[in-house]
């Protein structure tokens, strides 16, 4: 039974980890576009669960316990893995695309600036977060370094974040013309769309652990993909739950709207305890495949029943 | 004395390969977001002088005369960056931004798809770009393709052309309320906004020949810096001479806009013959930091004629 409490705390501190160090980054910038930089900083540090970057310091703990360094390491590429995630929540509530007003309780970026800026701190979040990976606050070795691009980038392009979000935007338009996407077509979509980034950053954690001469185990590496796929649609069976049974205070933003525009849940597919229970099956499955780590694994296996028993 | 046919055509050869590379490399590419890859080919495809690329390649001449695979890797490596340019030139004429229609005498890409297309097919083309250097294609050491990788991101992030654009976009709301940037705000706002990526791309030329053994010459680097700096600049000044003397059939896109906007131009600053001598001192400062390198040198010189006698 897992600590619920507990693991809350867990996740909130590892947050803030993050949080503290976007925060201290944003404030070094120097860029004379200081409104492009306070729309990038503001829409990093307004809230946020922070579920990715606890995948990712969770994955780095596992690949070197006690090493302080390495987790240090982790915690700057969560960083810029939160940059991308930023980015394209910024992008993703634009008017030509999901036109939400709201995020997390407060003004989306382009309502709280306008839209331009709203694009350009997007765009500048995305090109911000190479920087990071690049840089030695998130390596110690360069071959790790080009291996934490590569992750984060192949998880963000038209194979998976950007292609996802552009699958939703074709699902909506389907279901206008009474042509819905089925289950099969939603959960392509949807391991494109939030898998991609949720496998890269449990990916990216054990592998910013690595050095030259001591890569991040193969195995390992192998494994925590093979954890972190189905949770990316847990995630998203999940949210559709909350969709229909959560209130919007709660949120943080609008509910309801998928079942509005008429575009297939997986509520709709499944029922609703079809639904959670599908949710946890994927949780089951994904957490079997680091079941092999005993006790090591629990604190990543808390945060994918955190994923699905969460109420917000 | 350069001869500009001859010039003209070795831009136009060097055009060619970026384009079928890049032609090769959207055809490759497997995503089930077909109309996101469409779009992302069709901005990164269509036509454009290539002048960025010229500079990369001819860097990376000057850096590894006769090593074929070397220029092969620095294809790559400039295909990379014409993406990160097509990527901005699709968010530059959204209608948030610039709202131009045309772009090169075509639809702008949001146009030809629709404005969510055109948003992601940017987003996409940015996180492709970091996809294709992080790969072998671009090089053949870790260390190298790292410094490629942190040398376009930080030339296209807030401190680079997105602040660039963000500046340009306050110039326009500073000049509706008659206080239009001056000439060094507006040197300042072009330096990012164009000059960084050419920056950036003349050094990730040189760059991209490197070995972990042999890294490309540090003094070569910084000479091909301090060449291009002045070079992005010049660019925007011809730019600024176009709109006022070429027509619109030649220049593929509106002309004449900044003047209607009451923005400043450099015209206005220096008038047409000033801002002509100003655009060739600006080249010949460049030129003279890489004099030492003599009749190799050339053909970076010819490039940088080319920048500020070009019709188009």
């Amino acid at each position: 039974m897992t600590d619920t409490k507990a693991l809350v705390t867990q996740i909130a501190h590892d947050g803030a980890l993050i949080t503290d160090f976007l925060a201290d980054y944003f404030d070094a910038m120097t860029s004379p576009a200081s409104q492009l930089v306070s729309a990038m900083r503001y829409a990093s540090l307004n809230g946020g669960k922070r579920v990715r970057s606890a995948l990712c310091l969770s994955a780095a703990r596992l690949a070197a316990p006690q090493d302080e360094a390495a987790i240090e390491r982790a915690i700057a590429a969560a960083s810029a893995l939160e940059m991308v995630h930023a980015y394209s929540l910024i992008h993703d509530d634009l008017p030509a695309m999901d036109d939400a007003t709201t995020r997390r309780g407060q003004p989306a970026t382009h309502i709280k600036f306008d839209e331009a800026t709203a694009i350009l701190a997007g765009d500048a979040l995305q090109s911000e977060a190479f920087v990071l990976l690049s840089s030695p606050a998130c390596s110690i070795a360069p071959s790790v370094a080009l291996h934490l691009v590569s992750e984060l980038a192949i998880g963000s392009a038209a194979a998976g974040m950007a292609g996802g979000q552009m699958l939703d935007l074709q699902a909506d338009a389907a279901a206008s013309s009474g042509k819905a996407f089925d289950a099969s077509q939603t959960e392509e979509m949807q391991a494109m769309k939030t898998g991609a980034l949720i496998v890269a950053a449990t990916v990216m954690g054990a592998l910013s652990t690595g050095t030259d001469e001591m890569p991040a185990d193969a195995g390992l590496v192998a494994n925590l993909r093979a954890f972190a796929a189905p949770l990316g649609l847990a995630f998203q069976v999940a949210d559709d739950v909350l969709d229909v049974t959560a209130d919007a205070q709660e949120m943080g933003k609008p509910v309801g709207r998928d079942k509005e525009q008429g575009k297939a849940s997986f509520v709709d597919f499944y029922g609703l305890e079809g639904a959670r229970r599908y949710a946890a099956d994927l949780v089951d499955e994904g957490c079997a495949h680091i079941a092999c780590y005993g006790d090591d694994a629990k604190p990543l296996q808390n945060i994918a029943q955190f994923v699905i028993n969460r109420s917000y």
